[in-house]
């Protein structure tokens, strides 16, 4: 038998990394997982990344990468292979292309997280034989990825896809007005937990510590799912928060799909595949409600069906067609 | 001499079409007006439609045409030349390349009317050296054309650019919502005409005949332009119609521009031409307080600069482009 094929495929976060090496038909061989630290700068980063990529080969029982391909959280140029800005690392221009190349021996693939988690559904998960749509990562922010005509699509300053920063109120106030900052993980949790201190009543509120300052981390995705629609505790004061988040979402991706004509709309991250189902149909009924009426039929707006796996898949398939 | 190659080019609107002969280089040899009378069903268009070509080709000393472009209002399969939806002109599903074609014994091309005139702005007039740009025609309604990487984008449903139907107020009843709704021509005479019923204030008052029911057919594009910022009688409520909906514009073109990463957005349309640089201007401003923050020094926003011939141009580049 000849050797295989074998991909490796990483999904930088802010806080964690995922890293796979795959095969040529983006099966999973071997995984690990790493803290990202970027309080450690760049090289420590580096050095955790090169640390995980040989703890995940060992677990796949491969010895040679034919490449690797990488999403990290930010504004990229994928051409030049160049982090351009990534707030949750704290980089700035940073060439990673190069410096995992040189580090690793091989070629290396950059792009942003959600083009990447994106680009893995368009090929093998929710978005396949479709050639025009738009991811939405919901999670502590919000992220989005297009892909029209059958490719990733990055504009003149290599930002295309970023619904999270397009607004919905445009008189509140800076950090008021866009989609992230109103529909996020964070601002559900924000919006439920400042209800509850206003001693709205709540379900949730039996199960929270006694320091209120430490609420706001206890209110995670997890949390959440257990209290939304179908969950195990469905409470009220939950599902008014998250329904209208999911009405503030379709909105959003209605204008998107109006104004380019879109087939498809896949919703992933935290968020979504806590609370399942119920938020993507709830999407999808505001989304119809709004958008150009010719479309409303037609538009697709579905679950990621790859989930955590997405960007690890996705930055290996990139890996592999950049090759 | 050689006999010179000789274009077509129409823009067809509801009300009047536009005809053009122009040379390889876009200079205009002939020209034609015809009403174009829709009510008198397709036959009747395509009728009128010869006799101006014959004309604008008389004008111009022209016998051959190598090919004719022509840019419709409404949805168009730009492929098989198919006018898919058109309201104005009460068409549906009507194969005018085809139908056009066997008519005039030329190739025809047929794209929207918006597409066809932003692509004449990209490739001579406000557009030039970009490859992402955004054209926003702001008139009786509200049309959008898109160049992504370079080339016309249209879309899975081939109606991508239509940023007049994107929502801006979705709890507001249908009709009500989309930016046409509140930032066309049509809604600025409207909220013009209802001030001044309910006894506002305004310079122009003096200038409407004695019917009420007849002031919105007098409130157009050069009345508007008289009084809004720069005109020759200036006036307090025309300013702050006007204004208000250049912060409406700006807000949908700035969440275009950084869902797309565009790098320009060129404005046009009659009520752009009329109201000029001070309109364009509030346009700009709102955008960049809005836009995503990393874009909103690098995006230009700017007038169209072939005016009312951007769509007999842009059409007849189709021609030559589809050859």
């Amino acid at each position: 038998m000849p050797p295989q094929r074998a991909f490796v495929g990483i999904d930088l976060g802010g806080t964690n990394m995922q890293i796979g090496v795959v095969d040529a038909d983006m099966k999973v061989l071997g995984e690990a997982k790493k803290k990202t630290k970027p309080e450690e700068g760049v090289e420590g980063v580096l050095a955790r990344i090169a640390e995980g990529v040989n703890e995940a080969c060992a677990a796949a029982g491969v010895t040679t990468i034919a490449a690797l391909g990488i999403g990290a959280p930010g504004v990229i140029d994928p051409e030049k292979g160049v982090v351009v800005e990534a707030v949750n690392l704290r980089w700035n221009d940073v060439p990673l292309a190069e410096l995992l190349s040189k580090r690793l021996k091989t070629k290396v693939a950059v792009d942003n997280d959600v083009n990447v988690a994106v680009w893995g559904e368009n090929k093998l998960g929710a978005g396949k034989n479709s050639n025009n749509l738009l991811g939405v990562w919901i999670g502590t922010g919000i992220g989005g990825g297009l892909v029209l005509n059958g490719r990733l699509h990055y504009g003149h300053w290599f930002s295309a896809g970023e619904i999270g920063h397009t607004v919905l109120f445009p008189f509140l106030p800076l950090g008021e007005r866009t989609l992230e900052n109103n529909a996020s993980r964070t601002s559900v949790t924000e919006r439920i937990v400042r209800l509850i201190r206003s001693n709205h009543k709540s379900k949730l509120t039996s199960e929270l510590g006694d320091d209120p300052l430490k609420w706001t981390n206890e209110v995670k995705s997890k949390v959440i799912a257990k209290h939304y629609r179908g969950g195990e505790r469905e409470d009220k004061l939950v599902v008014e928060v998250v329904d209208h988040v999911a009405e503030m979402v379709g909105v959003s991706v209605a204008n998107a799909v109006t104004l380019l004509s879109l087939e498809r709309i896949i919703l992933g991250g935290g968020l979504t595949e806590a609370t399942g189902k119920p938020f993507v149909d709830r999407v999808a009924e505001a989304a119809r409600r709004v958008v150009f009426p010719r479309l409303a039929q037609g538009v697709d707006i579905v679950a990621s069906r790859l989930e955590d796996r997405a960007g690890v898949i996705g930055a290996a398939m990139l890996a592999m067609d950049r090759k």
